[in-house]
């Protein structure tokens, strides 16, 4: 038996105070709910999510009918089980799945934020998440988890209210993007920007969509996502239609050619281009060493939760190196974690694939006692 | 004393019969040659161009005004000495730097090719250079060299002329692309075709260029010829301007940021997107194994050439271990084959960078004499 979640909006009226030194008067946070709280309300878990995910971690995603993006491992008897844990998906601010973000109205004006929603960090959406937990009445999360920019999120909450998370689960993670990494979300915002229709983030008032632009920033994405390994063995040189016959001139197209079309041109039907280029603009600037000198494990030294960080064999765009130098930091700031690199060849993709050990690793993680507690 | 070359074009009004089955009925080929072909015609050293390169490899590219694209290694006194060699450079067949290509003008119907330039592949090219050598009185090339498509093209040779061959060099190359490459390559023509200025190819019949689209896909391009370690080195996560001292509102972009932006803009103003997309079809076809059932060795027992293979260490695109595979597929051929893998920061980039060690791998092969000669 699925467990569909419970869905609702809370509004926070006394805003939140920006990074950027702004202040969000007034946001909604669209949050959906899985299994039940506990009387002593210390059983809940913050599912936190990456560049394109939303609050619907199991059960069925509404948007698109299909299972919710985490639901592999989040769900009755999975690896975070909804029978004993109150699991929370919140769509993050800024975000296009219910919560407030840029297609909103900005009550200000009366009419949508567009490219005018304020630029955020990591740091804000753990300070919208800190209020939600309030609103649930949660004193303490059981476990705060994420892959990802959700890692990212799981790392900064440990950081900033340290008296909050009992566990942190960092998966596929880092604590600060490389040069490349920039670089690759410089390339999907360029797709997006220089769409004549993206009109510079106008596009809703001018009732254009910048489809082509979005297509193209997710099919850069998605190279990015996948291994090479993963792609030869899913594609290899197949064609989807044409010959290479001597003689033949017919219009040869790749397998993986139609399929990189196919996934861009679902996910323009779908996101928004002003909430993609916000969330690339919170990955790159996360860096959870600035505040402390540059020195990571300083920051972790705030830290009080249990780690378990988890990188992938095939990862290039998160590597499993990146995943190293958490657990390094962690260890020099003589913090408790547990770092495994599991064998995948889904390159980034794997935290979101079924895979037996990383599933059984998860379960130990969350349902294990600590000897010590 | 740079040898600035003689730069001219011939032209072949036999034609081409091309692998698609189409007849080419006219054409001509951009050459530029340095130092001078001895009596015997026996020092003549053929360097193919990559997906961008021209026939301008040594001296001042009169395009650019800067040093032609391979004149760290070309040149008096240089690792393949013009004052010994004569060293052949040639824009492909469908280029943009002189040669018969989109923008040339078909004499069938008096106005330009435009997207109806026929489609290519690596062999058709070897069978222009073919001629060209015929034209230019050489019997055997002293050597073919070539990087990336170009190394492609040298493997070519050796195949399909054999007996033309004495040495052949094939640097940071491949027998065909991975499904990963083909994945960068479509991403980079997508750029360019989501360009409403591209008009599906017509652009120069309307007046427009497509240059965001064509810059978007020098920066896709740009990428996955770095390496992450050479990024990091070059610009780790230094900014351009803006700061992220909280309370800063400023705008923030990174240096790799405005750097690609640069990259992508000055490319768009010197390349021609038709000949963008052919040339990155002809790689994406080009499979050195398809006429012998897949065992690229097969292949290689038709070829007289003595082979140099580099591969370079942080080359992503091409990596180290597709030259291995070269290696090793010349191995079973029983051929002569020396192997290096060069370490470098520079990625697929490498190949173009002066680097000592590369460059005396070079030196030695080229000048040296093979004791069974």
């Amino acid at each position: 038996m699925t467990d569909q979640g419970r869905h609702f909006t809370l509004k926070n009226d006394a805003g939140v105070q920006l990074a950027n030194g702004g202040l969000l008067e007034h946001y909604e946070l669209a949050v959906c709910t899985y299994g039940a709280l506990n009387e002593n309300a210390d059983n809940a878990i913050l599912i936190c999510h990456a560049l394109t995910g939303n609050q619907f971690v199991s059960g069925t995603d509404p948007s698109t009918g299909k299972p919710g993006w985490w639901s592999q491992y989040v769900g009755p008897g999975k690896a975070i089980d909804t029978n004993r844990f109150f699991v929370v998906g919140v769509n993050n601010l800024g975000g296009c799945s219910g919560s407030t973000g840029p297609s909103s109205i900005n009550p200000a004006t009366g009419s949508a934020y567009l490219n005018d929603f304020p630029s955020l960090r990591v740091r804000d959406w753990v300070a919208t998440q800190h209020w939600l937990m309030t609103q649930l009445n949660i004193k303490k999360w059981y476990a705060v988890v994420g892959g990802s920019l959700g890692g990212m999120q799981a790392m900064r909450w440990c950081v900033d209210f340290p008296e909050a998370v009992e566990r942190c689960v960092v998966i596929a993670s880092a604590t600060s993007l490389t040069a490349q990494n920039i670089a690759f979300n410089e390339l999907a915002r360029s797709a997006i920007s220089k769409d004549p229709r993206f009109a510079d983030g106008k596009y809703a008032s001018q009732n254009t969509l910048p489809e082509d632009g979005l297509s193209l920033a997710r099919m850069i994405g998605h190279v990015t996502y996948l291994s090479g390994t993963g792609m030869n063995a899913k594609f290899g040189r197949s064609l989807q239609r044409g010959s290479f016959e001597l003689g033949n001139s017919d219009a040869v197209q790749f397998e993986v050619e139609s399929y990189l079309q196919y996934q861009g041109a679902k996910f323009a039907t779908r996101f928004d281009a002003n909430s993609y280029i916000l969330f690339t603009r919170v990955l790159d600037y996360f860096d959870l060493g600035r505040d402390f000198g540059g020195d990571v494990s300083k920051a972790f030294t705030q830290c009080d939760a249990r780690f378990l960080v988890i990188g992938f064999s095939t990862d290039w765009r998160f590597s499993a190196q990146r995943s190293e130098e958490i657990t390094d930091a962690l260890i020099r700031a003589t913090r408790h974690v547990s770092y495994a690199c599991i064998d995948s060849e889904h390159g980034h993709d794997a935290f979101l694939i079924a895979n037996t050990r990383y599933e059984a690793l998860l379960r130990s993680f969350i349902e294990g006692e600590p000897k010590h507690g």
